[in-house]
Order: C-alpha cells, then sequence, then structure tokens
C-alpha cells in the first residue's frame, strides 16, 4: 500500500516572528507493507504549539529537551488520526489514535517501548470529540493541570494570575484555579478574549494588557492583596511586574515565554532581591514531566467536561495547508483556546 | 545607671557603592534602671553583613522583610556581647547573649516573646570563639546549611557551583557540599582566595571570575558534565552563565545578588527557556526561614567544627569606627571569610 504524503516543512531555520515564507508544503509517498511491523495512520487533528518554534530555531535552549526541526525534513506534533493499514498486532484498520504524530497528511510508525501515541479506546477518555483528545484531554490539559496542581500547589483562597490566560493551556488553569477555590485574574490581547475570560471561563478578573501602560500598576489594581500564585505563559517584562506584586513564598510556574521566543533580544530581568526577601520559588516544566500521571488527569478533566464545570475553547483552521497561518496567527494573538487544524 | 553610646549611622539613604562619607559615628546617653525590666549588653562583635545595604535604600524589596535603616537611627545587626546590667530574671551580668543588637558600643532590650537574642550558656554552642557564634555557629552557618541542605537538597555526585565563595556563606557552603559527596567549584575575586578554596576549604576547583572574559566558557571549562547545583550569591551574568551551563533538574538557591546591591540596573536576564525545558528550579530564601530548626543546625556545625571537618574563616576589624570601612570592604571584594569588626 502507498500513499502520497503531504507534509509542512521549514524551508530554514526560523529565528523570530514566524511568516509564510518560512514554510513549504512538500511531498512523498509512503509505502506499507504487512510484514513491516508498521502502522499506517491518517492524520485528522493536528496539534498548534507556540513551542515549535523554539524547535525551528538553530540554536535553542529547548534543543535540550525536544529535537532541533531540520529544514525540509517533517515536523513531528501532537495529533488525532485513524489507523488505516497496521502490521502490528496492537493496532488495527479503524482504531483512533492520539500521540506525538507530525504536521502531514500520513504518519507511520513502528510501535515501541517509547512511542508517543495511544489508543483512544479505554472508557475514561472516549465519547468526547476528538479534538478534545489532542487538547484539553491531551497536552494542554496535562501542562495546565500539572503545572496548576504540581509546580504551583494552590491553597484555598490564594491570588492566581495567568497571562496568555486564553489560550489553550491559561484558559484552562485559571478554570482548574477557581474549582480550587481561588481569586484568580487573567490577561489577554483583545477585549473579546477578556469578555471570554470573565463571563464564560468564570475569572474573577481580566484585563488587556496592551491598553496597560504600566504593568505593575495594573497589577496592583487588580491585586490589591498581592499574588500569591503566577502561571507564565509570557515572559518578559510581565514577569518583572509580577514579581513586583509578588506576596512572600509566591510561586512562578514558568510554562511558556511566548514574548521572548520570537525575540532572543527580550528577556525578562526579575529582581533577584525580589525572589530573595519575598521567598519566591519559580520553576520550569513541561507537559511530559507528567506523564506517569496523565491517566489520572485525563479521567479527573474528562469528569470535569461531563459535569459541565470545564468549558473547552478550540480554534480549528482547516485543511494541512493552514498549518502554516495556523502556527503564525499564535504569536500574533489571533487564536483563542486551543488551535488546532482539522484536516480533509 | 548611664552609658555613653556610641553608634554608627548613615547620613542619607545609600543607593550605589556605599563610601566612608555615607556614615557617621553619633553618640548618646543610655540610661538603665533597675525597675525597667531591661537587659543592657555590652556589644564584643558585630557581623557586617552585604544585605544590610539594602536595607540602606530608601526603595528595596528587602523592606517587605527587613526594616529599612533610617538615616541618622541606630543600624540593627547581628552581634555577640556581655549583659552588663540586668532587670529581668532570664538575664543575669556576665551572661555573654548572641542575636541582633545593633552597630553600637551597648544595646538595651526589653525581652518578649520576639527577643531575637538568646545567651551562649548550652552545652552545644559553648566551647567556641565567641565571634564564631555570630558567624559559623550563627546566621552565616543557618544560611550556608539550611540554603545548601533546604533548599539544594542535594545528592552525592551533584556537581555544585558556589559563586562568592570565599564570603561567609560561601565558604561553608563548599565545605557543607564536599562533605555530602557533591563535586564543588567555587569562584571568587582574587588568586588569593582561589588558593584558599582549593588548598584549605578543600574546594574540587576553583577560579578567579575576574580573570575569565566569558563566564560561560569558564563554567563550561569546570563543569564539562554540567551544574546541578548553583548557590547563588552574586547575580548578574553570572546567574545567566550558570542558567546556561545547568544540568536538567538544576537548583539555584537565590541567597544573595551582592553584584545587584550597588547597582540597580544591573540585573540578570535568565533565559526563560534554559528553565523550562531544562525544569530548573530558583528559589530564594534567607537565615530566619530556618529559624527553628537553628538549635539542630548549631549542633550539626558545632560537631563538625570539633572534629576538624569544617574550617572557619574569619575577617576581623577592631574597633567601632572601622564598621564603615569594614562594610565598604565586602562591595569591594576584600573580605575573606566572615566579616566582623571586634569592639574594645
Amino acid at each position: 500500500m502507498e500513499v502520497e504524503n503531504r507534509y509542512v516543512a521549514v524551508r530554514h531555520h526560523v529565528e523570530r516572528y514566524p511568516s509564510e515564507e518560512d514554510f513549504e508544503v512538500k511531498a512523498a509517498a509512503v509505502g506499507w507493507t504487512p510484514g513491516s511491523g508498521e502502522v499506517l495512520v491518517k492524520n485528522l487533528y493536528l496539534s498548534i504549539d507556540p513551542y515549535q518554534l523554539n524547535r525551528m530555531k538553530r540554536h535553542s535552549a529547548s534543543h535540550h529537551s525536544v529535537e532541533v526541526i531540520v529544514p525540509g525534513e517533517r515536523i513531528s506534533a501532537y495529533g488525532a488520526g485513524e489507523v488505516v493499514a497496521s502490521a502490528c498486532a496492537q493496532y488495527k484498520e479503524g482504531d483512533v489514535v492520539v500521540g506525538v504524530l507530525a504536521w502531514e497528511d500520513y504518519t507511520m510508525f513502528r510501535p515501541d517501548a517509547t512511542t508517543l501515541i495511544g489508543k483512544v479506546d479505554d472508557a475514561s477518555s472516549s465519547g468526547f470529540p476528538m479534538s478534545y483528545h489532542i487538547g484539553v484531554l491531551g497536552t494542554s490539559g496535562m501542562t495546565a493541570y500539572g503545572g496548576f496542581y504540581e509546580v504551583c500547589k494552590p491553597q484555598r483562597g490564594e491570588k492566581v494570575f495567568v497571562s496568555a490566560a486564553s489560550g489553550s493551556v491559561g484558559s484552562l488553569v485559571g478554570q482548574f484555579a477557581k474549582l480550587a477555590g481561588c481569586y484568580v485574574v487573567g490577561c489577554a490581547s483583545t477585549q473579546a478574549k477578556v469578555d471570554l475570560l470573565k463571563d464564560k471561563l468564570g475569572f474573577d478578573d481580566a484585563f488587556n494588557y496592551k491598553e496597560e501602560p504600566d504593568l505593575k500598576s495594573a497589577l496592583k489594581k487588580y491585586f490589591p492583596d498581592g499574588i500569591d500564585i503566577y502561571f507564565e505563559n509570557v515572559g518578559g517584562e510581565m514577569l518583572e511586574a509580577v514579581l513586583a506584586n509578588m506576596n512572600a513564598y509566591g510561586r512562578v510556574a514558568v510554562c511558556g515565554a511566548i514574548a521572548e521566543y520570537t525575540d532572543r533580544g527580550r528577556r525578562a530581568a526579575p529582581d533577584l532581591l525580589e525572589v530573595i526577601y519575598k521567598r519566591i520559588t519559580l520553576r520550569g516544566f513541561f507537559a511530559f514531566d507528567f506523564v506517569t500521571k496523565f491517566q489520572e488527569y485525563v479521567e479527573i478533566i474528562g469528569d470535569l467536561i461531563t459535569e459541565g464545570k470545564l468549558q473547552v475553547v478550540e480554534d480549528i483552521s482547516d485543511g494541512l495547508e493552514s498549518v502554516p497561518s495556523a502556527f503564525i496567527a499564535l504569536f500574533r494573538g489571533e487564536n483563542v483556546g486551543k488551535k488546532l487544524v482539522k484536516l480533509a
């Protein structure tokens, strides 16, 4: 069996803001044979995440943990799809799988101990739209749940600030914070997103950071009693402003720094005196740190959705050729919620 | 009973490098009466610590946790002295006390639940020179021991880097790291200090950071397998260079940032991508966080000294009038080990 596989690649390393010209859609035949031990998946949903930009750089601290993206080659990415051919007993035609696939029409893999592709067939995770399995029930959910509960260790009544709060992870963290009995404020880049946070997602308050000339004063206004927990998604001057408003024993979960991904010269210069005298902890992490708790998280999050306690916000583009524009939109703040591409 | 008390004060807030002109020695009569409930102490050793510069500033994050120093007024400081008059049953004439006294000849206090002044009379802490009680058996020891064991959580074989390694705290941290079975490298500002670290304090290696044009490369050379633990005393570009050389799950104990105390514009701009992708934790703390474990630490450290396993390095100036020059010397890197002033 042979399929024509189209895949998205970068033409060269991407060091700053991505643009359409940085990408190309390439094609190659993929051949599957019955005795190969391989599984061929037709991809249906692909996850579009900001961290991929770090992988596209020639040099980046991200290369310590995730593979660099080689210009012209396939780009691995979380996704969901359907098995169309299998030479492996664990998988059969028609199975829905979710995990590390790629920005392409078809992904072929040979299952082994390190394969991060699982079947969606257990009671706890079925019954939801397929797209949920790569967002709220996938890496975004893991990142938000693990980051908030394991890294931030929230206590009822604590004051929580979330940046990029309408994004895939931020929108979940804010809701988890409310469920944990915290006071939560989010920031975002448009009035529509601010309205979403307050009206649909239940944030206690929200603001458009682009309309605040002085972030330090803005945070003082929204947190007259200080910030106990900061879920960091943006970096830059936001982190500095938060530390200035943080309470003693405050915790910063460093999940992302999107403002710094596109500009290496733009860095937070936190006041270490704030860190010392307020005994602040900053801790970096990412989704796969919680991989052993994945099933537990999926069950808890699935129940919350079923009970109507957790709202899921998705932003879906259509067709493989829309992957570059969907990706670029992340850095323009154009997405609301989890950004996905649905394939034909 | 009335004594003439001389005390050191600042003439105005001190925002950058301190100089002799910023200080003055003032005098005032102190009257003690038998029914007052107060204790009068003749001070014998005063601790000279870099953090006092933050207290001297008009605005500083340190004011969250330690009182601002008011120009013209007494400056509280750790010290040791002898009770010369007591109107309180707990203390009697001749008792040696150690705790929060002040940069002055005599300190009078009224004991209550918040008093941080204790008697040196229990078996575990006696028998050592009096000066030890305000350094290795006082705040420096608490900071080093608590910071290293509680914050850094060292494992045998881990690679530890200590900045300002010949200072009061750094010199102890490096020795604790060796006792914990770690590989430890320190940096300092002169060849004499480097020799001390290697020859007397048992560091595996040490270097003069002033002779290294590129800190990142220097650390790469001293830590070919990366850094697991960084005990941060200086801030600025040193922190950035360390993060670039840090291993996954590295820990930074943020104890001090002396390079930033004298220059508010000089700040570390750590690469948050290093923090995220290596899952690095940075945590601020200070000595009094470990106050409940003080007695336990003092006993452990005392035993180590007795057994010859811990070297104590002190740098003692003479006379109250030398307090300003002793303090200024800290920021010139002129001290070696714990800086103290011995009073007449």
